[in-house]
């Protein structure tokens, strides 16, 4: 539809009205009612049709805009052309990121997301990835072979390899769940990689070893071989990142 | 840190302030510089230091705000207070429903993604379930029994069981996950029920017996069947939604 019906705006009768003119926002988005392109009434009017203040009115359109579920459409007026828009990965994989950061996860909670995610994506790449994809992958490992990558750099190429590989699964939703953990894991990772001072030289050698073992697997389009392999990349590497971890309190237990 | 040090912020050069300014803020957030509890500098400090306008600031802590990230601490003043909170599950959530919703995902990839975390909950749930995890799941599958239950109180005790399933796994991101994918499922699997017509009271059974076989598994601790079985009951009921959805572009495809 492309004109929400009256009959769909029930009065809100609670307290905390913002919220509730978000929760009803999202039960028509969620049920398919609104749909992206799909123009809010304006603030008066929805004010009207929920019986509660502009302003609560406002702030909830002001909090769904910054959650990227709305957007004001271009020379509308005040009271006018608010439109659900097609949410982009990023504001999904930003909050993501946040929530990993801030929400105290065990560290081996991530972990293990990580590993199941990633476990995913590598399956699907080893059905669906490209010729291109594939290129892409080789070009990230042959970046990382440079022996005098810096840390940084290092743990940016890395980074990508996994995104690559999770944009290759083809799974919209699940590659933007991975990119998002494993996104959240750069900074740790990064901070690991510095802890290990000497050592790293060669937990950099197992990590491109790694890296190329699951690519050959991928590219093979052997699922069950590539996952066993991530799985083992992902879990060994969290164990010289649990051994030089210096800031305990930062995996949140 | 309880007061982040002037070093760590940088001025912003380039335009889009406002998204600069959330930027920096997340960048700082995800290197774990600033943790839950600690209070940014005030609008007109920070402003100052990033060389942005105070309406930038305002805008990104606006921002920040609405997806839960900081809130304005109790009591404090126009330039001052906002602090780094937890981000609670419920943004995640919600976040993720709302990306599911929006951003057009072919239906297929939604359930891929429903398998994988359903399995990977189950196959903790059967580990590490409690028995009063085992007793609320018993509880909503009697719930379930009652042959007078309308399509809708059977969907809400549906939902419920598989988010019981997700809390009795123990691992906080893959239950948020778990649940908010889930959640995104309820009102097309609802639709779904009313679009099998006379077909839903077997249907329904159908549910209950594969509700009760997953149950049995998970309560042996037998992982590896109850995830087979959740897989099953997913693509079970997906095919039967898939044959009587009535309205294709609802599937995004």
């Amino acid at each position: 539809m492309s004109e929400p019906s009256d009959a769909m705006w029930r009065p809100v009768l609670r307290s905390r009205a913002y919220e509730l003119v978000v929760d009803q926002i999202e039960e028509l988005i969620v049920a398919g009612t609104l749909r992206v392109g799909d123009r809010l009434p304006g603030e008066r009017e929805l004010a009207t049709r929920l019986e509660v203040s502009r302003a609560a009115v406002r702030e909830a359109i002001r909090s769904l805009e910054a959650q990227g579920v709305v957007r004001s459409a271009v020379g509308s007026g005040k009271d006018a052309g608010t439109v659900v828009s097609a949410l982009p990965s990023e504001a999904l994989t930003r909050l993501l990121r946040f929530h990993v950061a801030l929400a105290n996860f065990p560290r081996q909670h991530v972990v293990e997301a990580r590993v199941m995610l990633e476990r995913e994506s590598v399956r699907n790449a080893a059905e669906r990835a490209t010729p291109t994809d594939l290129k892409a992958m080789r070009e990230l490992m042959s970046a990382m072979d440079d022996p005098d990558r810096d840390r940084e750099r290092f743990n940016e190429l890395d980074t990508e390899f996994h995104v690559a590989i999770a944009e290759a699964g083809g799974n919209r939703l699940v590659a933007d769940m991975t990119i998002a953990v494993r996104e959240s894991m750069q900074r740790p990772l990064l901070h690991a990689s510095h802890a290990l001072g000497e050592a790293w030289a060669s937990i950099a050698d197992g990590l491109r070893q790694d890296h190329r073992s699951i690519y050959e697997a991928l590219e093979a389009g052997d699922g069950v071989t590539a996952q066993q392999r991530m799985e083992t990349h992902i879990l060994g590497f969290w164990d010289v990142c649990a051994a030089a971890e210096e800031q305990p309190e930062r995996d949140g237990r």
